[in-house]
């Protein structure tokens, strides 16, 4: 509440105030000033909402006013909201609805959320392919009072309402009033599969510049549009999951100060366990060289060291392979490209680092005789470990989204932690093998 | 190479075919299964690869071609091509340009590549607010013709070019013709300032759910529009940097293949090393312990766990609150709230792993006589160890972002990596504390 923007009283704002002031009103503020609104306003206000403040708005509005704004959203919007709220109030808030939208909501409701049908609209202008330009421009001009997610685009079925061909209104615009759609539309028709998965359905729209894209079933007939500001909101929605994961948690499909504490801590303490219990056999491979650690003590000192730069490369390999995964450039097929590309890599930052490493050991030793007399062959051992540790775990983190994709599971598991704890338990033996074959005679 | 598709001799592939292929392809395979494309198709399909496609098409095409496909684009995208090549062939580029595209052109180059302004085309429809509604129709028909971003919306400017409403092309069509334009349009504008961050041009458009945005200079006046397609190529762009700065390291700023190495690992060893550098301080402190070190071995063995569940509980909370940071979800001023939040995760998350690890020594001990008669002491120590770094972990995680934003650098710097650095010294300091605390005069 600290830097709570100094506001009017809540009933006299505009829209363009409300919306700023937003975040920073109660739910109580919010439901008496968005009532001051005027109806036009209002319903654009309405509109630009997100889910979970509708949901909000609306449980706390009466009913004669729920039916009225939920009726001015499109049925994927109601749908949406439908998805959020409990059973019996999903229930009532069907009941609100005028007949042909709630089957079609219901429809809607079908699909899984985060596939194109979930996100589509129903409502599309539908174009016959025979008529002339004329007859289409004026359909357009009818349907635009409806609630059309778009009339910029007329979609051309056939009687089994199969995707013909598209023709944009701008097109209609230019050309002849005579000729006849099916020979100016578009034939060669960029269209997704109503179960294709969101991410892909946004992968189609950054590819090839559209602003909606029709939605098809097996048989190619067309059921819906989805639209470029629902592809903005999916692809911030995907980042924000990958985001999470590459930070070793479930995603938390909600934001972060909206989510209840206990189910947060939820999908943060299942990851978090299961790391600690694979990093307990760190504890397992240090008891492994407990002799080693008790004769040469100075060993002990560079492990922190060792183990998080292997840790630190692996971070970068993965969430670089992982987001090229995500999206698209890289395919299971380029295994071998990455892999080259990254023992190369991994070679030359294990030479960076142990070569500091190195330097480092020779310093503190002239300047505070740290290390003892056969500090040359310590800060060896600490150089080619930190070179075989960093490059294994850039090697690691690169190649375990491959491996990941190919069980089909989601790559972005290959959290930033995950490959941390993996190059941990690899980085102490590679460490302490090195130490064996470099100092045994000497130290050990 | 393992898995490219089967495809056709590149000379016979149709547009759709040929996008498919696309990746598989050499440089000299697109160029010429490119010039067999008609030419309708191969406008649309010029118009839909990306900048850096369209740089490599053209430097393999002559002169003509060159000037053909160049002058296809809208300047905002011929800008975007000038900004990836050579200063020769910049030079050259500019001169295929009729005279007014290479005035816009060169304006659009002074905006910064990720401000509004470097996003916008000037091309947009613009409507005089006495004009009638038929006018104003028959004009977004004739404009319809020439290479506008949008017909859809015609933007009503007064005579000194300032923004005073907007139209949707819809709202013209279900208007009387003899009505005027400024009767009806929309004077509730949401814009953008031509030198806006283009996160902040993507959080409008997800807020307003809109399909295009007018910018406006510091006076108001029109400047141009920025269209939903480049959002979505934004919001993607942003992500991808924000997820590498997270997995510790610069933004490649271009794809993961396309990178040469030498560049990658610049954009990489830079951060690894400094990383590097301040975890050498990890050797600093345990130098400081290494009398503790020596008198108790056993010790030394729960150093990797304890340091790591640190850095991964610190990674959780830093991609959480930098992601919901980047999203606008929390600002500078929810400091308190998420610090409470926070401080309460991390003791839970802490007790849990301390449990787990307590239970852990308790069974190495009656299984294989691990730990030696003080068992339960350093069960103890490890447990109560790992609630002190899981809490601290996840308190620096989260607040790390805040402080580098007041500073006003960027949150994202806070990476997985970073944090679990900061948090390695730290948590060594925490450990060795709490054991000489608990085991003085018993192990130590």
């Amino acid at each position: 509440m600290m830097e709570r923007p100094p506001i009017k009283a809540a009933e006299t704002l505009t829209a363009a105030e409300l919306s700023m002031s937003w975040p920073a009103l109660e739910n109580e503020e919010r439901v008496q000033a968005y009532r001051r609104l005027r109806r036009e306003e209002a319903e654009d206000f309405f509109q630009g909402l997100s889910t979970a403040d509708q949901v909000a708005l609306l449980a706390a509005l009466s009913k004669g006013e729920r039916r009225l704004w939920l009726r001015l959203l499109a049925p994927d919007d109601v749908a949406d909201i439908l998805l959020e709220v409990s059973p019996a109030e999903h229930e009532e808030l069907l009941s609100l609805l005028d007949e042909p939208t709630r089957r079609e909501v219901s429809a809607l409701l079908a699909y899984a959320e985060d596939e194109a049908g979930g996100l589509m609209s129903p409502w599309f202008a539908r174009v016959r392919p025979e008529a002339t330009v004329d007859e289409a421009i004026n359909y357009l001009k009818r349907q635009a009072r409806d609630h059309l997610e778009t009339v910029y685009y007329g979609y051309v079925l056939d009687a089994e309402q199969r995707l013909r061909g598209v023709v944009s209104l701008r097109q209609l615009m230019i050309s002849p009033g005579y000729r006849r759609v099916s020979d100016i539309m578009k034939t060669d028709v960029v269209s997704v599969n109503e179960d294709a998965d969101q991410e892909a359905v946004a992968r189609r729209f950054a590819e090839h510049d559209l602003v909606a894209i029709p939605v098809v079933d097996g048989e190619g007939r067309m059921k819906g549009i989805v639209t470029a500001d629902d592809i903005v909101d999916v692809v911030e929605e995907e980042a924000t999951e990958d985001i999470q994961k590459l930070g070793g948690m479930q995603a938390l499909d909600a934001p972060y100060l909206r989510t209840p504490l206990f189910r947060m801590l939820g999908k943060r303490a299942g990851w978090l366990s299961a790391l600690f219990v694979g990093e307990l056999l760190t504890a397992t491979a240090m008891g492994h060289y407990e002799d080693e650690i008790a004769r040469a003590v100075v060993l002990a000192l560079f492990v922190p060291l060792i183990i998080s730069s292997g840790g630190n490369s692996g971070s970068q390999a993965t969430t670089l392979v992982i987001r090229a995964m995500a999206l698209g450039e890289i395919r299971l097929g380029d295994f071998f490209r990455v892999s080259r590309r990254e023992l190369a890599s991994g070679l030359a930052l294990g030479g960076i680092l142990g070569t500091i490493g190195f330097v480092r050991v020779i310093a503190w030793e002239h300047l505070f005789g740290a290390y003892g007399r056969h500090y040359v062959l310590l800060g060896l051992t600490v150089a080619i470990s930190l070179v075989g540790v960093v490059t294994w775990g850039t090697l690691a983190g690169a190649l375990l989204p491959f491996v990941l994709r190919a069980l089909r599971f989601d790559p972005a598991s290959a959290s930033a932690p995950f490959v941390a704890t993996l190059v941990d338990v690899s980085g102490l033996v590679i460490y302490f093998s090195m130490a064996e074959l470099l100092l045994r005679g000497v130290l050990l």
